[in-house]
């Protein structure tokens, strides 16, 4: 298993997250916010085989890029699709699919369910291709403390940021997963082969041949298997950095290896990004070192600045948090 | 004067129409449509100098570039805002409107008019960016019988047309300017001068100075001026062709120097059109000899057809109307 992270959209332009969480048996794809021009480099296929996507809150720049995504997707019946943001959300997303004439929508397919993250509870409508789109139907309110979406393979958890609106910070976690202790294996003097992985992917109880004996698989997993604690990664956007926040996000960002941070001015223009609720690339890299992820990449930075001014933004962060770095694809040091 | 017009977008890809209305004082800017990526290669300023967005209708690839209009001018006080379509378009397009987060919009400028033509009424809402595009003000109905905007220096007009909605077709048209009959005025034995364009773009009545002597404009107008004609020019998208439409077509086209015209389909392909309510180049071709315009653009192409079959097409336009090209940015013969 791995998390693998791109930055789409390039330097002072919008930016979105794409994670794909890959298990080896399948990839899961997980797309934050969706600003203009951000699918533009992904291929159509790449695009009808998003997952999720998530918004941070839904500005323009967050949001300009969606009719690329909708129109791809809109009839999808491959996959289940669903969108989520802070409250209002899907009020909001609800006008987009009612912005466009729909007169061919008789017997098309494509469900739709729009979830709105609270504190502590999940509010979902759920739309209808087949019905232009029109109607909002409410289904029933989930419950929420902590992650809002549990899958086999990863936790999705979000956290409430204050960008004079709520911008929603995201974190993703792979599941631990178990494997073998060589050790313990070689204690039960019993020999490697295609049994252990029956034993880690088959039914946990009941029986197991291994070399010609019949053996528990319960008392089996519980000699020799281990968890591998998952990777796990962070997207934060759009928000005042203050103590209160700082505190609530070590928590949060617990176990996270990469964090993905918006840095949107310079240490200089700190007045500037509290002004706009933005961050500054240090105090991105103060979150990173609170939090003691293992990096940091910057994005989401004002299309105020010059390459030079990049430069600098990027060695303020590392003058706190040695591991920052811009996205791979941009052409910034 | 002069018609100066640029198809936006690609081959294949989605399009648009500019259409400059150049007087010599100015430059009026109408934009028909308004797909995904067609404003891409014009600059910020000039998206902001748009007049007018004129819809055919609202399918996808239509409406899909309208964040980037959006975003440039929504908050736009330097001129009106005017958007135009067929009946429920300004019911559509407010949903676009509400299809962003507006929580700054406090104290913000920018008030928008959305029209929804009816062939014999014009039905308009107000949209206020200082109450977040919420409230669709009801304006005016404004009767209609022909041209539904009449400028100074242009007028436009729609017809509708059957794409199993309501697609308009849209015709610009110079307003008819007076210029100096030279035969005229040795008659009268005056000599040429400034006291002409005093003549042209005066006040109607009243005396003007002629070489020493004060003579009457209205007198002086009716014997020296006589008008020319302005340029018109036609945007037809989307619709299915049949007898019936191309008579309708031929009044609406009177007088249309130069004829942007879909051509979705290959003339083999003729049964694929009539069924999506399309057009084949043959067809576009048709209309143009029906309406003995000067000159034929032909765009809008399916994204089924490469270079070559692209190359027929035009051969198959050219067969029926021999003044038929593709746009000039399209890198095809």
């Amino acid at each position: 298993m791995a998390l693998q992270l791109e930055v789409l959209g390039g330097a002072g332009q919008d930016n979105a997250l794409l994670l794909r969480v890959t298990t080896g048996q399948t990839i899961h794809r997980l797309l934050f916010d969706c600003g203009e021009g951000v699918l533009e480099r992904l291929g159509r296929a790449e695009v009808q085989a998003l997952d999720h996507l998530m918004f941070s809150h839904l500005h323009m720049d967050h949001i300009g890029g969606f009719d690329r995504f909708f129109r791809t997707n809109f009839a999808r019946v491959s996959k289940p699709n669903h969108l989520w943001g802070p409250p209002g959300s899907a009020r909001i997303l609800h006008h987009r699919f009612q912005g466009y004439l729909w007169n061919l929508h008789a017997g098309q397919s494509g469900t739709w369910y729009l979830h709105d993250l609270y504190p502590d509870r999940v509010e979902t409508v759920r739309l209808e291709a087949g019905e232009a789109f029109a109607v909002a139907h409410p289904e029933p309110v989930v419950p929420r403390s902590g992650p809002f979406l549990e899958t086999a393979d990863y936790t999705v958890d979000a956290l409430e940021l204050d960008h004079r609106t709520v911008s929603l910070g995201y974190v993703v976690r792979e599941r631990a997963r178990p494997r073998v202790d060589p050790a313990a294996l070689a204690g039960l003097g019993l020999p490697p082969g295609p049994w252990l992985r029956e034993l880690i992917g088959g039914p946990p109880e009941g029986d197991l041949e291994v070399n010609g004996q019949r053996l528990d698989r319960r008392s089996l997993r519980a000699a020799l298997l281990r968890p591998i604690p998952g990777e796990a990664a962070a997207y934060l956007t759009d928000f005042l950095l203050d103590p209160a926040t700082l505190e609530r996000l070590r928590p949060f960002l617990r176990g996270v290896t990469t964090l993905v941070c918006e840095s949107q001015y310079r240490a200089a223009d700190l007045e500037l990004a509290r002004r706009n609720h933005h961050l500054t690339s240090r105090q991105a890299a103060e979150i990173a070192l609170a939090a003691g992820v293992a990096e940091l990449v910057l994005f989401h930075v004002s299309d105020r600045y010059g390459g030079a001014e990049c430069s600098e933004m990027l060695r303020e962060a590392r003058s706190v948090f040695a591991h920052a770095r811009f996205p791979e694809a941009w052409p910034l040091v």
